[in-house]
Protein backbone atom coordinates (compact mmCIF):
# COMPACT_ATOMS: atom_id res chain seq x y z
CA UNK A 1 0.00 0.00 0.00
CA UNK A 2 1.14 3.07 -0.99
CA UNK A 3 2.17 5.52 2.12
CA UNK A 4 2.75 9.17 2.72
CA UNK A 5 6.26 9.05 4.74
CA UNK A 6 8.91 11.06 6.40
CA UNK A 7 12.28 8.82 6.61
CA UNK A 8 15.88 10.00 7.84
CA UNK A 9 15.04 13.40 9.28
CA UNK A 10 17.52 14.42 11.58
CA UNK A 11 16.12 16.37 14.59
CA UNK A 12 18.50 17.59 17.38
CA UNK A 13 17.85 16.54 21.10
CA UNK A 14 15.86 19.50 21.71
CA UNK A 15 13.69 18.98 18.91
CA UNK A 16 14.90 21.42 16.07
CA UNK A 17 14.57 19.99 12.60
CA UNK A 18 16.84 22.57 11.07
CA UNK A 19 19.29 25.21 12.39
CA UNK A 20 19.42 29.02 12.15
CA UNK A 21 20.65 31.70 9.35
CA UNK A 22 20.10 29.17 5.90
CA UNK A 23 22.24 30.03 2.77
CA UNK A 24 23.99 28.72 0.32
CA UNK A 25 27.08 27.58 2.50
CA UNK A 26 24.56 26.38 5.32
CA UNK A 27 21.85 24.34 3.50
CA UNK A 28 20.35 22.92 6.71
CA UNK A 29 20.93 25.93 8.74
CA UNK A 30 24.14 26.89 11.21
CA UNK A 31 25.15 24.02 13.17
CA UNK A 32 22.58 21.62 11.16
CA UNK A 33 25.42 19.60 9.69
CA UNK A 34 25.88 17.91 13.00
CA UNK A 35 22.70 16.36 13.01
CA UNK A 36 22.88 14.76 10.43
CA UNK A 37 25.87 13.52 10.67
CA UNK A 38 24.58 10.17 11.30
CA UNK A 39 23.36 9.63 7.80
CA UNK A 40 27.38 10.66 6.06
CA UNK A 41 29.57 7.94 7.78
CA UNK A 42 27.20 5.17 6.35
CA UNK A 43 27.93 2.94 3.80
CA UNK A 44 24.42 3.76 2.03
CA UNK A 45 25.45 7.59 1.69
CA UNK A 46 28.50 6.35 1.07
CA UNK A 47 27.96 4.68 -2.08
CA UNK A 48 25.38 7.02 -3.11
CA UNK A 49 27.09 10.14 -2.84
CA UNK A 50 30.12 9.54 -4.02
CA UNK A 51 30.25 6.05 -5.57
CA UNK A 52 32.43 4.71 -2.71
CA UNK A 53 32.63 1.51 -1.29
CA UNK A 54 33.57 2.71 2.34
CA UNK A 55 31.35 3.65 4.46
CA UNK A 56 29.86 1.86 8.41
CA UNK A 57 27.30 -0.61 8.53
CA UNK A 58 25.54 -1.08 11.21
CA UNK A 59 21.99 0.28 12.67
CA UNK A 60 22.26 3.66 11.48
CA UNK A 61 23.25 2.00 8.17
CA UNK A 62 20.65 0.37 7.86
CA UNK A 63 18.32 3.12 8.93
CA UNK A 64 19.18 4.94 5.83
CA UNK A 65 19.02 2.73 3.46
CA UNK A 66 15.56 1.74 4.59
CA UNK A 67 14.35 5.00 3.90
CA UNK A 68 14.58 5.17 0.10
CA UNK A 69 13.34 1.47 -0.07
CA UNK A 70 10.13 1.93 -1.76
CA UNK A 71 10.04 5.52 -3.16
CA UNK A 72 8.07 6.51 -5.89
CA UNK A 73 8.05 10.12 -5.64
CA UNK A 74 9.37 12.85 -3.65
CA UNK A 75 7.84 16.48 -2.16
CA UNK A 76 10.36 18.85 -1.20
CA UNK A 77 9.90 22.45 0.38
CA UNK A 78 11.69 25.23 -1.67
CA UNK A 79 14.14 25.91 0.69
CA UNK A 80 15.15 22.47 0.42
CA UNK A 81 15.62 22.64 -3.36
CA UNK A 82 17.86 25.82 -2.98
CA UNK A 83 18.63 29.06 -0.94
CA UNK A 84 16.68 31.00 -3.66
CA UNK A 85 14.08 33.04 -1.84
CA UNK A 86 11.12 35.02 -3.69
CA UNK A 87 10.47 34.77 -7.21
CA UNK A 88 13.35 32.76 -9.18
CA UNK A 89 14.99 35.74 -10.91
CA UNK A 90 16.52 33.01 -13.50
CA UNK A 91 16.22 29.18 -13.65
CA UNK A 92 20.46 28.67 -12.89
CA UNK A 93 19.88 26.86 -9.99
CA UNK A 94 18.88 23.14 -10.14
CA UNK A 95 19.13 22.13 -7.20
CA UNK A 96 21.92 21.76 -4.08
CA UNK A 97 23.07 17.66 -5.56
CA UNK A 98 24.75 18.48 -9.31
CA UNK A 99 23.62 16.86 -12.09
CA UNK A 100 22.10 14.15 -10.88
CA UNK A 101 20.10 14.13 -8.12
CA UNK A 102 19.86 11.17 -5.56
CA UNK A 103 16.16 11.07 -6.45
CA UNK A 104 15.98 9.05 -9.89
CA UNK A 105 12.24 9.90 -9.77
CA UNK A 106 9.25 12.84 -9.78
CA UNK A 107 10.05 15.03 -7.19
CA UNK A 108 7.65 18.11 -6.46
CA UNK A 109 8.72 21.85 -4.94
CA UNK A 110 6.87 23.78 -3.21
CA UNK A 111 6.84 27.01 -4.25
CA UNK A 112 4.74 30.63 -4.52
CA UNK A 113 6.59 31.27 -7.91
CA UNK A 114 6.07 29.04 -11.03
CA UNK A 115 8.54 27.55 -12.93
CA UNK A 116 8.88 25.25 -15.76
CA UNK A 117 9.79 21.82 -15.02
CA UNK A 118 13.40 20.85 -14.81
CA UNK A 119 14.74 17.18 -15.94
CA UNK A 120 17.94 15.71 -14.21
CA UNK A 121 20.18 13.08 -15.11
CA UNK A 122 19.32 9.66 -14.18
CA UNK A 123 15.77 10.12 -13.89
CA UNK A 124 15.02 13.05 -11.91
CA UNK A 125 12.18 15.44 -12.65
CA UNK A 126 11.73 18.59 -10.50
CA UNK A 127 7.93 20.07 -11.01
CA UNK A 128 7.27 23.19 -9.11
CA UNK A 129 3.56 23.58 -7.74
CA UNK A 130 2.04 26.41 -6.65
CA UNK A 131 -1.05 25.41 -5.60
CA UNK A 132 -0.73 24.08 -2.21
CA UNK A 133 0.26 20.79 -0.11
CA UNK A 134 -2.72 18.58 -0.99
CA UNK A 135 -2.42 19.23 -4.47
CA UNK A 136 1.15 18.39 -4.35
CA UNK A 137 0.67 15.40 -2.76
CA UNK A 138 -2.17 14.22 -5.31
CA UNK A 139 0.42 14.50 -8.01
CA UNK A 140 2.96 12.87 -6.16
CA UNK A 141 0.83 9.70 -5.19
CA UNK A 142 0.07 9.57 -9.30
CA UNK A 143 3.67 9.85 -9.76
CA UNK A 144 4.59 7.49 -7.30
CA UNK A 145 2.34 4.51 -9.32
CA UNK A 146 1.59 2.55 -5.94
CA UNK A 147 5.26 3.18 -4.02
CA UNK A 148 5.39 5.54 -0.99
CA UNK A 149 5.66 9.17 -1.34
CA UNK A 150 8.38 10.45 0.62
CA UNK A 151 8.45 14.28 1.92
CA UNK A 152 12.02 15.17 2.29
CA UNK A 153 11.47 18.24 4.23
CA UNK A 154 12.73 20.92 5.39
CA UNK A 155 11.05 21.21 8.45
CA UNK A 156 8.01 23.45 7.88
CA UNK A 157 7.14 21.63 4.72
CA UNK A 158 6.75 18.63 7.21
CA UNK A 159 5.23 20.58 9.88
CA UNK A 160 2.54 21.32 7.22
CA UNK A 161 1.64 18.02 6.55
CA UNK A 162 1.61 16.72 9.51
CA UNK A 163 -0.62 19.14 10.87
CA UNK A 164 -3.21 17.98 7.56
CA UNK A 165 -2.68 14.73 9.17
CA UNK A 166 -1.80 13.70 5.71
CA UNK A 167 2.19 11.93 6.91
CA UNK A 168 1.32 8.10 7.59
CA UNK A 169 4.89 7.48 9.36
CA UNK A 170 7.68 9.61 10.10
CA UNK A 171 11.09 8.15 10.77
CA UNK A 172 12.97 10.80 12.88
CA UNK A 173 16.55 10.43 13.34
CA UNK A 174 17.44 12.31 16.73
CA UNK A 175 21.29 13.09 17.38
CA UNK A 176 21.97 14.00 21.03
CA UNK A 177 22.46 17.31 20.29
CA UNK A 178 21.37 20.04 21.26
CA UNK A 179 20.50 23.11 18.73
CA UNK A 180 18.98 25.89 21.05
CA UNK A 181 17.76 27.76 17.96
CA UNK A 182 16.34 27.23 14.62
CA UNK A 183 13.33 25.94 13.31
CA UNK A 184 11.84 23.71 15.43
CA UNK A 185 9.66 20.62 14.64
CA UNK A 186 7.19 20.29 17.50
CA UNK A 187 6.51 23.73 18.54
CA UNK A 188 2.72 24.39 18.67
CA UNK A 189 2.30 21.16 16.99
CA UNK A 190 0.22 18.60 19.41
CA UNK A 191 1.21 15.31 17.53
CA UNK A 192 -1.10 12.62 19.88
CA UNK A 193 -4.19 15.22 18.81
CA UNK A 194 -3.16 15.25 15.63
CA UNK A 195 -3.39 10.93 15.87
CA UNK A 196 0.43 10.35 16.03
CA UNK A 197 1.83 8.27 18.67
CA UNK A 198 5.37 6.94 18.59
CA UNK A 199 5.39 2.75 17.66
CA UNK A 200 9.31 2.44 17.97
CA UNK A 201 12.31 3.44 19.20
CA UNK A 202 15.40 2.01 17.71
CA UNK A 203 19.02 3.12 19.19
CA UNK A 204 21.63 3.37 15.88
CA UNK A 205 25.70 3.96 16.58
CA UNK A 206 24.81 7.87 16.39
CA UNK A 207 20.96 8.56 16.41
CA UNK A 208 18.65 7.20 17.91
CA UNK A 209 15.67 6.30 15.56
CA UNK A 210 11.99 7.14 16.43
CA UNK A 211 8.96 5.88 14.19
CA UNK A 212 5.85 7.90 14.62
CA UNK A 213 2.54 6.64 12.81
CA UNK A 214 -1.10 7.58 12.83
CA UNK A 215 -3.72 5.59 13.98
CA UNK B 1 33.05 18.42 44.28
CA UNK B 2 29.35 19.33 45.09
CA UNK B 3 27.51 19.52 41.82
CA UNK B 4 23.92 20.94 41.36
CA UNK B 5 22.46 18.21 39.29
CA UNK B 6 18.87 17.16 37.70
CA UNK B 7 18.39 13.22 37.54
CA UNK B 8 16.36 10.87 35.80
CA UNK B 9 14.15 13.90 34.84
CA UNK B 10 11.62 12.24 32.60
CA UNK B 11 10.55 13.67 29.27
CA UNK B 12 8.61 13.16 26.32
CA UNK B 13 10.26 12.95 22.24
CA UNK B 14 8.62 16.25 22.19
CA UNK B 15 10.32 17.34 24.80
CA UNK B 16 7.73 18.05 27.57
CA UNK B 17 8.51 17.27 31.16
CA UNK B 18 4.90 17.64 32.42
CA UNK B 19 1.37 16.83 31.04
CA UNK B 20 -1.58 19.12 31.18
CA UNK B 21 -3.64 20.11 34.34
CA UNK B 22 -1.76 18.64 36.92
CA UNK B 23 -4.12 17.81 40.14
CA UNK B 24 -4.20 16.00 43.43
CA UNK B 25 -5.43 12.88 40.59
CA UNK B 26 -2.29 13.69 38.82
CA UNK B 27 0.45 15.02 39.93
CA UNK B 28 2.53 15.11 36.75
CA UNK B 29 -0.19 16.30 34.77
CA UNK B 30 -2.56 14.16 32.88
CA UNK B 31 -0.53 11.40 30.79
CA UNK B 32 2.70 11.63 32.46
CA UNK B 33 2.53 8.37 34.13
CA UNK B 34 3.81 6.89 31.06
CA UNK B 35 6.45 9.01 30.99
CA UNK B 36 7.81 8.33 33.75
CA UNK B 37 7.10 4.37 33.13
CA UNK B 38 10.76 3.33 32.88
CA UNK B 39 11.20 4.13 36.53
CA UNK B 40 8.77 2.60 37.80
CA UNK B 41 9.48 -1.22 37.09
CA UNK B 42 12.74 -1.00 38.36
CA UNK B 43 14.75 -2.99 41.24
CA UNK B 44 15.82 0.40 42.53
CA UNK B 45 12.14 2.25 42.51
CA UNK B 46 10.28 -1.45 43.85
CA UNK B 47 12.93 -1.42 46.81
CA UNK B 48 12.20 2.47 47.56
CA UNK B 49 8.99 2.65 47.00
CA UNK B 50 7.72 -0.27 48.42
CA UNK B 51 10.73 -2.20 50.05
CA UNK B 52 10.39 -4.98 47.59
CA UNK B 53 12.58 -6.87 46.44
CA UNK B 54 11.31 -7.26 43.30
CA UNK B 55 11.76 -5.16 40.24
CA UNK B 56 13.98 -5.02 37.20
CA UNK B 57 18.01 -4.93 36.99
CA UNK B 58 19.44 -3.56 33.65
CA UNK B 59 20.45 -0.04 32.19
CA UNK B 60 17.33 1.50 33.31
CA UNK B 61 17.56 0.93 36.98
CA UNK B 62 21.66 1.30 37.11
CA UNK B 63 20.32 5.08 35.66
CA UNK B 64 18.07 4.99 38.60
CA UNK B 65 20.33 4.20 41.44
CA UNK B 66 22.55 6.79 40.22
CA UNK B 67 20.16 9.35 40.19
CA UNK B 68 20.26 8.94 44.01
CA UNK B 69 23.88 8.46 44.15
CA UNK B 70 25.70 11.40 46.58
CA UNK B 71 22.92 13.65 46.90
CA UNK B 72 23.39 15.67 49.91
CA UNK B 73 20.14 18.06 49.62
CA UNK B 74 16.83 18.31 47.13
CA UNK B 75 15.27 21.24 45.87
CA UNK B 76 11.52 20.73 44.71
CA UNK B 77 9.53 23.37 43.09
CA UNK B 78 6.26 23.80 44.72
CA UNK B 79 4.07 21.87 42.86
CA UNK B 80 6.70 18.81 43.19
CA UNK B 81 5.87 18.94 46.79
CA UNK B 82 2.20 18.99 46.60
CA UNK B 83 -1.58 20.05 44.90
CA UNK B 84 -2.10 23.04 46.87
CA UNK B 85 -1.52 26.74 44.73
CA UNK B 86 -1.59 29.94 46.47
CA UNK B 87 -1.44 30.54 49.95
CA UNK B 88 -1.39 27.25 52.60
CA UNK B 89 -4.71 27.33 53.76
CA UNK B 90 -3.34 25.53 56.69
CA UNK B 91 -0.59 22.71 57.49
CA UNK B 92 -2.11 19.30 56.39
CA UNK B 93 -0.54 18.41 53.39
CA UNK B 94 2.79 17.21 54.05
CA UNK B 95 3.81 16.12 50.36
CA UNK B 96 2.88 13.12 47.79
CA UNK B 97 5.17 10.88 49.42
CA UNK B 98 3.37 9.63 53.13
CA UNK B 99 5.12 9.94 56.40
CA UNK B 100 8.48 8.88 55.16
CA UNK B 101 9.72 10.38 51.83
CA UNK B 102 12.24 9.04 50.21
CA UNK B 103 14.90 11.83 50.79
CA UNK B 104 16.33 11.41 53.98
CA UNK B 105 17.79 14.82 53.65
CA UNK B 106 17.30 18.66 53.92
CA UNK B 107 14.62 19.56 50.98
CA UNK B 108 14.23 23.06 49.62
CA UNK B 109 10.70 23.88 48.53
CA UNK B 110 10.61 27.06 46.41
CA UNK B 111 7.24 28.88 46.89
CA UNK B 112 5.51 32.34 47.47
CA UNK B 113 4.29 31.26 50.74
CA UNK B 114 5.50 31.13 53.74
CA UNK B 115 5.30 27.95 56.20
CA UNK B 116 7.20 26.20 58.63
CA UNK B 117 9.69 23.75 58.90
CA UNK B 118 8.02 20.17 58.50
CA UNK B 119 10.16 17.09 59.78
CA UNK B 120 8.84 13.90 58.49
CA UNK B 121 10.48 10.24 59.33
CA UNK B 122 13.81 8.96 58.08
CA UNK B 123 15.51 12.53 58.31
CA UNK B 124 13.83 14.56 55.61
CA UNK B 125 13.19 17.95 56.56
CA UNK B 126 11.00 20.15 54.39
CA UNK B 127 12.15 23.85 54.22
CA UNK B 128 10.02 26.15 52.57
CA UNK B 129 12.06 28.99 50.58
CA UNK B 130 10.56 31.95 49.56
CA UNK B 131 13.62 34.44 48.28
CA UNK B 132 14.31 32.15 45.33
CA UNK B 133 15.88 30.35 43.43
CA UNK B 134 19.81 31.90 44.55
CA UNK B 135 19.07 31.54 47.97
CA UNK B 136 17.21 28.13 47.68
CA UNK B 137 20.49 26.50 46.21
CA UNK B 138 22.82 28.76 48.54
CA UNK B 139 20.38 26.74 51.89
CA UNK B 140 20.75 23.53 50.00
CA UNK B 141 24.29 23.85 49.09
CA UNK B 142 25.19 24.18 52.52
CA UNK B 143 23.00 21.66 53.67
CA UNK B 144 24.44 19.26 51.09
CA UNK B 145 28.21 19.04 52.98
CA UNK B 146 29.91 18.59 50.18
CA UNK B 147 27.66 16.59 48.13
CA UNK B 148 25.81 16.97 45.57
CA UNK B 149 22.64 19.32 45.16
CA UNK B 150 19.93 17.60 43.31
CA UNK B 151 17.21 19.78 41.29
CA UNK B 152 13.72 17.46 41.34
CA UNK B 153 11.82 19.63 39.56
CA UNK B 154 9.04 20.39 38.12
CA UNK B 155 9.99 21.68 34.49
CA UNK B 156 9.54 25.39 35.55
CA UNK B 157 12.12 24.75 38.59
CA UNK B 158 14.44 23.08 36.06
CA UNK B 159 13.90 25.66 33.56
CA UNK B 160 14.69 28.71 35.68
CA UNK B 161 17.94 27.18 37.34
CA UNK B 162 19.09 26.51 33.48
CA UNK B 163 18.48 29.78 32.66
CA UNK B 164 20.52 30.90 35.36
CA UNK B 165 23.48 28.62 34.12
CA UNK B 166 23.53 27.06 38.00
CA UNK B 167 22.69 23.68 36.61
CA UNK B 168 25.91 21.55 36.26
CA UNK B 169 24.75 18.19 35.08
CA UNK B 170 20.95 17.39 33.80
CA UNK B 171 20.11 13.64 33.67
CA UNK B 172 17.18 13.22 30.94
CA UNK B 173 14.99 10.14 30.61
CA UNK B 174 13.32 10.08 27.26
CA UNK B 175 10.41 8.50 26.62
CA UNK B 176 9.58 7.85 23.12
CA UNK B 177 6.38 8.85 23.57
CA UNK B 178 4.24 11.90 22.27
CA UNK B 179 2.89 14.15 25.00
CA UNK B 180 1.54 17.07 22.76
CA UNK B 181 0.53 19.43 25.33
CA UNK B 182 1.93 20.44 28.92
CA UNK B 183 5.01 21.80 30.08
CA UNK B 184 8.07 21.97 27.64
CA UNK B 185 11.62 21.62 29.10
CA UNK B 186 13.06 23.12 25.86
CA UNK B 187 10.88 25.82 24.43
CA UNK B 188 12.65 29.32 24.33
CA UNK B 189 15.61 28.15 25.62
CA UNK B 190 18.84 27.86 24.27
CA UNK B 191 20.52 25.49 25.83
CA UNK B 192 23.90 25.58 23.82
CA UNK B 193 24.00 29.51 24.29
CA UNK B 194 23.83 28.52 28.34
CA UNK B 195 26.91 26.76 28.17
CA UNK B 196 24.88 23.18 27.61
CA UNK B 197 25.81 20.51 25.26
CA UNK B 198 24.78 16.44 25.66
CA UNK B 199 27.64 14.66 26.50
CA UNK B 200 26.52 11.29 26.57
CA UNK B 201 23.51 8.90 25.12
CA UNK B 202 22.84 5.68 27.01
CA UNK B 203 19.77 3.60 26.10
CA UNK B 204 18.25 1.86 28.50
CA UNK B 205 15.74 -0.71 28.06
CA UNK B 206 12.25 1.68 28.08
CA UNK B 207 13.96 5.67 28.22
CA UNK B 208 17.69 7.08 26.32
CA UNK B 209 19.22 8.94 28.60
CA UNK B 210 20.70 11.61 27.79
CA UNK B 211 23.45 13.75 29.73
CA UNK B 212 23.76 17.51 29.43
CA UNK B 213 26.96 19.36 31.18
CA UNK B 214 27.62 22.50 31.32
CA UNK B 215 31.18 24.00 29.94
Amino acid sequence: MSRVRVAAFGVSLDGFGAGPNQSLEHPLGEGFGEIMSWFFPTQFFRRMHAGQQDGETGVDNSMAEKSFENVGAWILGRNMFGPVRGPWPNEDWKGWWGEEPPYHCQVFVLTHHARGTLRMKGGTTFHFVTDGIEAALERARQAAGGRDVRIGGGTSTVRQYLHAKLIDELHLAQRPLLMGRGENLFAGLDLPALGYQCSERIAGERATHLILRRS
